[in-house]
Order: C-alpha cells, then sequence, then structure tokens
C-alpha cells in the first residue's frame, strides 16, 4: 500500500496548508480512533450529511445504512460519497474574534462508493463495523442471520483520494493584540466513556465489560 | 415561530421513525450544545463533509468559512447545503452484531444556503459562531478588521427543513438471544472539558478561563 497519497484537486488543501497531510497512516490514524464519521451523499441532488458507524479493512471504508433508508441505491456506477472524521481535541480562544479555532483532528475521504454485493466481503465488512468500537465483539455475539444481512446494505470507498488536516497548539494572535487583558489559551476537549450500565438482563455469571478494551 | 416544522419527503425520517422528532425546542437544544458541525455541500457535484464551527440567531444557521477555501461561492441562487449535528451519548452493545447500536442526539437541516453580504448581519453571524462555543467572548476580544471581515464568507441556512433524531436506552435484543452469556447494555459516551492551558503571554493579572462558562 503505498504510505503518501497524492493529493488530488479534489483533496489538495486549499487553505492553510501546513495543517495538511496525505500521509495515510496518519489518515488511519485518525479514523481508527473515532466512533462515527460524517457520510455526505446526494439525495436528488441535494446533499445531506449523516451521522454512521463505520469500519476499516486495509485501503477499504466501509458503512452500512439499513436497506430501507434514505440512502440511495448505489447503482453499477457507485455512489458520490465524503466520509469525514473530526475529533475536537481543544477550544482555542485567542485575544481576535478572528484568531479563534480549534484543535482538531480530521480524515476526509471522497470518492466513488460501491454498494457490497459479496457476501464474504459484506460479513466481513459488518464485522469490521462492529470491531472498530469494541474489538473482539464480533465473535462473542450471535452474527447476523441472513434476513439481518438483507435487511443491511454496506457501501465501500475505497482509500485513495483523501486527506488530512490537524491543528494543535495555542492561539495565534496579531502582534498589536497580545497586550490586551483577556486570557488566551486552550480548552482541552476529550471524549471519556463512563462507567458500562448492564441491561439488567445478563445470564448469571457473565463478566463486567471492560471499559480498556474500547480505543 | 413555529414550534414544530413540517415534515418534507426530504426531512420526513424513513427509518425508525420513532426515533424522530420535528420539535423546534429539541432541533435548537441538540445544536446549541453542539461544538462542531459538519456542514454537506458539492463542489462540481462531489459531495464533501466538512466540520465547521456555526452559530444560531433565531432561526438562522450561519457557519463560516475562509474567502480563499474549498466551499463554493454562493450565487444568486444560493447553495444547496446540509448542516447536521450529532452527539455520541453512548454505545449500545447487544447480544447480536445486529442490534448494536448507538445512543445519539443528530439534528439535520437541509436547504439553500445564502451568502450573507449585509455587513450588520454578518457581524451578528460572528458574534453568534464565537458566542456559541463560549458565551460572552466576542465582547471580550478584539472584533473583525475589515480585513478579517473580507477574509471570512459566512453562509445562512434558514431552519425549515429540518429533523431530530435521538436514541436513548439499553439494547434491543431478539428474544431468543437473552440467553447468551454476554455482556450487553451500554458504555456512556460524555464529552468533558479539561484545565484550561494559558498560552504563556497573558497580560498581568488577567482572570483564569472558567470552564463553567461552557456549556
Amino acid at each position: 500500500m503505498e504510505t503518501t497519497l497524492t493529493p488530488t484537486e479534489r483533496t489538495r488543501l486549499k487553505r492553510l496548508p501546513q495543517r495538511g497531510s496525505y500521509d495515510v497512516a496518519t489518515i488511519h490514524a485518525i479514523l481508527d480512533a473515532a466512533l462515527i464519521c460524517h457520510v455526505a451523499f446526494n439525495v436528488d441532488g441535494q446533499p445531506f450529511a449523516m451521522p454512521m458507524a463505520f469500519g476499516r479493512v486495509g485501503n477499504q471504508l466501509y458503512v452500512h445504512a439499513a436497506s430501507v433508508g434514505r440512502m440511495p441505491r448505489a447503482g453499477a456506477d457507485g455512489l458520490d460519497m465524503c466520509i469525514t472524521v473530526t475529533h475536537v481535541d481543544g477550544l482555542v480562544l485567542a485575544r481576535s474574534a478572528f484568531h479563534h479555532s480549534m484543535n482538531y483532528r480530521c480524515a476526509i475521504v471522497i470518492g466513488r462508493a460501491r454498494l457490497v454485493s459479496d457476501p464474504i466481503e459484506k460479513e466481513a465488512a459488518l464485522r469490521a463495523v462492529v470491531d472498530h468500537v469494541v474489538p473482539g465483539r464480533w465473535d462473542e455475539v450471535r452474527q447476523p442471520s441472513a434476513q439481518e444481512l438483507k435487511a443491511t446494505a454496506v457501501f465501500a470507498l475505497a482509500l485513495e483520494e483523501a486527506s488530512a488536516k490537524v491543528r494543535t497548539g495555542g492561539p495565534i494572535d496579531d502582534a498589536d493584540d497580545y497586550t490586551r487583558p483577556v486570557w488566551a489559551g486552550v480548552v482541552p476537549v476529550t471524549t471519556t466513556f463512563g462507567q458500562p450500565e448492564d441491561d439488567g438482563r445478563l445470564v448469571a455469571g457473565v463478566a463486567p465489560f471492560e471499559v480498556s478494551r474500547l480505543q
């Protein structure tokens, strides 16, 4: 696999390119650390951004949707799609409104997604989606019935046209503004997992869920 | 203002409609609690989902972008757009792969956005974007220069065609699966603000930032 993607006219970063990266390992790390992505696609020419679970197998990203949902069928030509993952890492409070920002890690993957029809790839994709959030979960639970598989549409988007953008560090203020008597800096933002709450119907003796299993 | 929006063919929830809502207060609450949104729009027919800060003034949502960025100019006809906000509140671990889910609050607003040209509305919009994250911040910092305003494009999307979708509670398993000896329940997910880190260049005597000011 390539270690650095070649930017295209569609993925070349136009704004603050020094924050950008086409490094595959960087993009993978951002994707793999996320709970959800936002998927953009068109329905009758109207763009939608929908939150979805996702999984990755090598350079294939997989999202799934209910077969009866809004997501259009991908025909033989596929479905133009953008999969975006964003982590907000901090609020960047500057001395001017203009220089307010956030620290973040963002990965954007675009291209034409294909509907996965091969049953072996479909099952591997769904395994990746489940195990993406809780590694090893797929093997612990009941796997899909034929009916459940039929009710689920899986799309694959190759990680070929993609970029990452990362901001870190404190505010960067205009020189004249440093005399202003206002607090400036970063408020860190983190995602935290709480104490697991069992559903009250566990079989006797089942081991509690360990949050340390989560990414 | 209307208290309930009328669903259109484009916003009517097709999948699990019992989780949906067109209640304006519900949609506002989901939007107002978010740090960022994802904005979907097309560039030469390719959909993109981009993370952005945003603000709300009444039933107008505002996003801003660098004037030199990828976001297309909205001409007289405007720009078809979708603004989506998603909060992940929990991982829902079921006894089958199929019934795995997440608890979440999501608001989706679609329509044709307009480029804000009126300077008074533009300034109010930028104030809303800054104060959305830190209430009262706009009045504490240097406000935009003419050059900074010129460098910033602001889009307005009316909150007219929109829906909310919310999932809460534990997993809902098939009856036959409750005998499975596997943990099932919810792992809560929360967003947490850490200790503010000043940038080391504060004027002497500036008060520390209080995280309690954040939403």
